[in-house]
């Protein structure tokens, strides 16, 4: 049975009971028609593509259609593989674009403000429809050639945006076999692991009889260093790739010891100096892996103190890894990249291709100032990945990867980094206004205002607001959480109604009460969403509220 | 300067000095063009990549021109990015297709059988276009929708095809939110970290006092079960991600032991019963997390005793991990099949969407046959990811993700697993008779016959051959080295005169002097190879041979 079909379309194909797999069909698929029939058709279902979707992503302005997620999955209940084909391409395409698409999430709206994905220029989807057909493996100079010459020269570019080195240092390392100036993975949870394994390979390194903690693991590394832990310092506005990270590489993620900030969530130096002094002196048994600097905390898009955190790190000798997977982009522009002021100082940093490079899902980045830190994580194989070689799979957390490289290659050349700064400027601009507007309407409470383009607020009416700052502390408790199922709820209703969508999170022990906040989370990055659609979602909320909530 | 323009095309954009970063021009790049004028050319675009890059395809049967990795890497070593933009789309799609693909390999043609990258059906390159204009995040529920619900659907057809439990199990878990029968990761490698970082985490469990594995570290995990390590058992030919999960995980990749093999490359399972007995019977000091079993080995296809591995398995309470990222499709062909006998009673097993399921790259897959395994690595946050939500997210290695599921999705329902089959069984016939082929000419020596659709051989002169098994050790040994050397040539001169391509590897210590083996090595993927194809890679050897190495 097919479910896709039942939702929107009718059979468009009678005929589907007479598909069976044969020989020479299936060749076709291989050697694409070259007939006068054949090459139109080609084109005909990509330009379905492009502009099916993009019709459908004009049409539905809201983020989807009202359909509940229990009525979806009733109908994707099938779990057999069919023998032989169900479909030719042109009904499975118009399945997709009329059955999948409009219950999908228009990421692509201007009224989208709610998480870091938003619309792409459409040459982002010219260009990976390139790396497809193209279908290179980078892991290895044999399955890519040029492409991973391509690749090294592309990281160089985003390493010198970062760390700015001089023309020696990048003459020297863009095409070196030996050295290796960062690595492209699938997205930033894969970046953040990378750059904390590489460190805890350089914590914990051969000593002695010690193989080193990859060959010998964390057990045998601990026993060798005379230590019962390792920790990793951030603060609690961290991505929670961190913890994962610290599960992962067997460090525990109750290993993450957390820095206080100070009242805009920014890590406070003095703590982390502190902080480091505390486990040093608490008789040699921890040793500090790594701390990690913020340039956009996911929730609130803060930035920490980077500069006087490299400062420290740098005094005492540890790793410092700056997860910029949001924010690193805003170092073209020369506006607000003082913004991002010490990452230059940095060991290793994380950045998102498919974030504020405006690239589709999904690609990461890590930079290492060290051009052989990787080597920290380097494998070799008997058929592949020779030591010597050019191929990028030896010091890679992957395997096969697809050449994203390439998308981004060409969209620096298309984009120029002026016309990215302009986005970004855009963005963070308008997330200040926002800021401005919200704070002028009474029903509303700005909680975290942008550094970057993204900042949170709820709806704190003024009556619930008062009794949050009268003297009764067990009645402002309560108010508290009234606030918070308000806001909740609120979330909800706006999301369902299908026409915006923020997000929310909750900001844990930031009131005056230390209880925690529910906070709607806005992120400004498509350069559609003006302020005027920021004042409709404000609008909106406070029908919502004033229909639903009082 | 623009390197990429030098090797092949005159500067077709001579107004290119001129291009400014403009926000009108830049946001005409996020609302596509509707003008009548405007949106032929995108399709233009989109020919240009589909037949441009299909008449290179077809043009350069061989695998890349000739031109060295020096010469090429010369010509990418610019690490400015430009301020202004360089090039127009039209130009950058022109540079791609006439200044990077000739550079790059024709993995697609049929004379590239040197890897597990080869020509896929042409309707990926749409159906992966689909899944970049969406841009959907399945991380989250807020980001995907309804194409998290398919995710879930084609977890379970696949979950099917390789543990085909019964209706009511899979009309239990294939749309529940609290269970995960497998998860989309980037590729093989990740999927083999995954299923071992669930199978560290249950073996590594809480107890007591002690919080687990994941929570508090290797280090303290093992001296709560008092243990000194945990190890992984596998063959020599185990994908070297079996090492870096074993160095990632902090299991330490010394850690990995070796079960010895038959004759032709799989694991003894008399061998892995004694080796894990004298494990067990080492003072209680040595856990053992995990046997992986090989469900085609990247060097020789070969594939391992399931069945009997699954047995001892049980018996002592390990998991058991099978690494079908080749082989696994094998199981939608009736003929095929019973060679991966005994995958049903696997704990994980990985399979790879851009090997055998002909997806472009990359996509790989991770199932376990018990639905809450991966309960063992999930984790939370607080703006997305809650506890009960249906996001994908929270039981995955990575965190962003794009939606590949909709492209084995639609795949399925295009090729039916019976075309499937045929392709499947194509590579595995064709490789037989490849076989029978080598043994048939005097020249070469079979090395490993295909069990699946790989197989290894070596040049190797009736002259050489005869020394080899002559009486004198010191005479035999310099003879086997002259013959590697034969070999390592061969491949080389093949590689570069630029017609076909095989790989190479060494198989450790597998002639009667326990001398490394160097071969050749080929892989029969591409339907459009036939035997003639391969008739002719050998012929071309032999010429080279005759030409260059006598």
């Amino acid at each position: 049975m097919d479910n896709t079909s039942i939702i929107h379309i009718k059979d468009t194909n009678p005929a589907r009971t007479r598909l069976v797999a044969d020989w020479q069909t299936l060749m076709r698929t291989f050697i694409r028609p070259e007939s006068d029939t054949g090459r139109p058709a080609l084109i005909k279902y990509m330009e379905q593509i492009l502009f099916g979707l993009h019709d459908f992503l004009k049409t539905h302005v809201g983020i989807t259609e009202e359909i509940s997620l229990k009525e979806l999955a009733d109908r994707f209940t099938d779990t057999r593989i069919s023998d032989h084909p169900e479909k030719k391409l042109e009904h499975v395409i118009a399945d997709l674009i009329q059955g999948i698409a409009p219950h999908a999430v228009n990421v692509a709206s201007p009224f989208f403000v709610g998480h870091m994905t938003s619309a792409i220029p459409y040459f982002m989807v010219h260009l990976k429809t390139i790396v497809t057909a193209l279908n290179q493996n980078v892991v290895k100079i044999e399955t890519s050639k040029l492409v991973s010459i391509v690749e090294k020269q592309v990281l160089a570019k985003i390493h010198r945006l970062i760390f700015n080195s001089d023309d020696a240092f990048y003459r020297e390392h863009v095409q070196n076999a030996e050295t290796t100036l960062g690595c492209f993975v699938e997205d930033g949870t894969l970046a953040n692991y990378t750059a904390l394994w590489v460190a805890r390979n350089q914590l914990l390194k051969p000593k002695g009889d010690f193989a080193g903690v990859e060959r010998s693991g964390v057990g045998a590394a601990l026993r060798t260093y005379g230590i019962d832990r390792c920790v990793i310092l951030a603060t609690r506005f961290g991505h929670f790739s961190l913890n994962k990270a610290a599960g992962l590489l067997g460090i525990g993620n109750e290993n993450i010891v957390t820095v206080d900030t100070d009242a805009r969530g920014r890590m406070d130096p003095g703590a982390l100096d502190r902080t480091i002094r505390i486990l040093q002196e608490s008789g040699k048994s921890t040793r500090v892996m790594a701390v990690v600097g913020i340039a956009g905390t996911t929730e609130t898009g803060a930035v920490d103190p980077l500069d006087r955190m490299a400062d420290i790190c740098r005094k005492n000798g540890i790793h410092f890894h700056v997860d910029a997977a949001w924010g690193g982009p805003t170092l073209m522009s020369e506006k607000y990249r003082d913004l991002l002021d010490g990452i230059a100082q940095a060991d290793s940093v994380t950045i998102d291709g498919h974030k504020q490079f405006y690239m589709p899902m999904t690609c990461g980045m890590v930079f290492f100032k060290d051009p052989s830190a990787l080597d920290a994580v380097a494998y070799y194989a008997r058929y592949v990945n020779r030591p010597g070689s050019v191929d990028l799979g030896i010091k890679s957390i992957s395997g096969s990867r697809e050449a994203n490289s390439l998308v981004l290659h060409s969209a620096l050349k298309i984009m120029g980094s002026k016309g990215y700064a302009l986005l970004i400027e855009h963005g963070i601009e308008t997330a200040e206004a926002f800021a401005q507007e919200i704070s002028k309407r009474s029903l509303f409470e700005l909680v975290t205002p942008p550094t970057l383009n993204i900042l949170t607020y709820r709806l704190c009416p003024p009556k619930l607001r008062e009794k949050l700052q009268g003297g009764d502390a067990k009645e402002a408790r309560r108010t508290a959480r009234t606030i918070n199922e308000i806001n909740i709820a609120l979330q909800r209703l706006q999301r369902e109604a299908g026409k915006s969508f923020v997000s929310r999170t909750t900001l844990g022990g930031t009131d005056s009460l230390g209880e925690d906040r529910v906070v709607l989370r806005c992120v400004i990055m498509n350069p559609m969403t003006t302020l005027d659609t920021l004042k409709a979602v404000l609008d909106e909320q406070e029908a919502l509220y004033r229909s639903y909530l009082v």
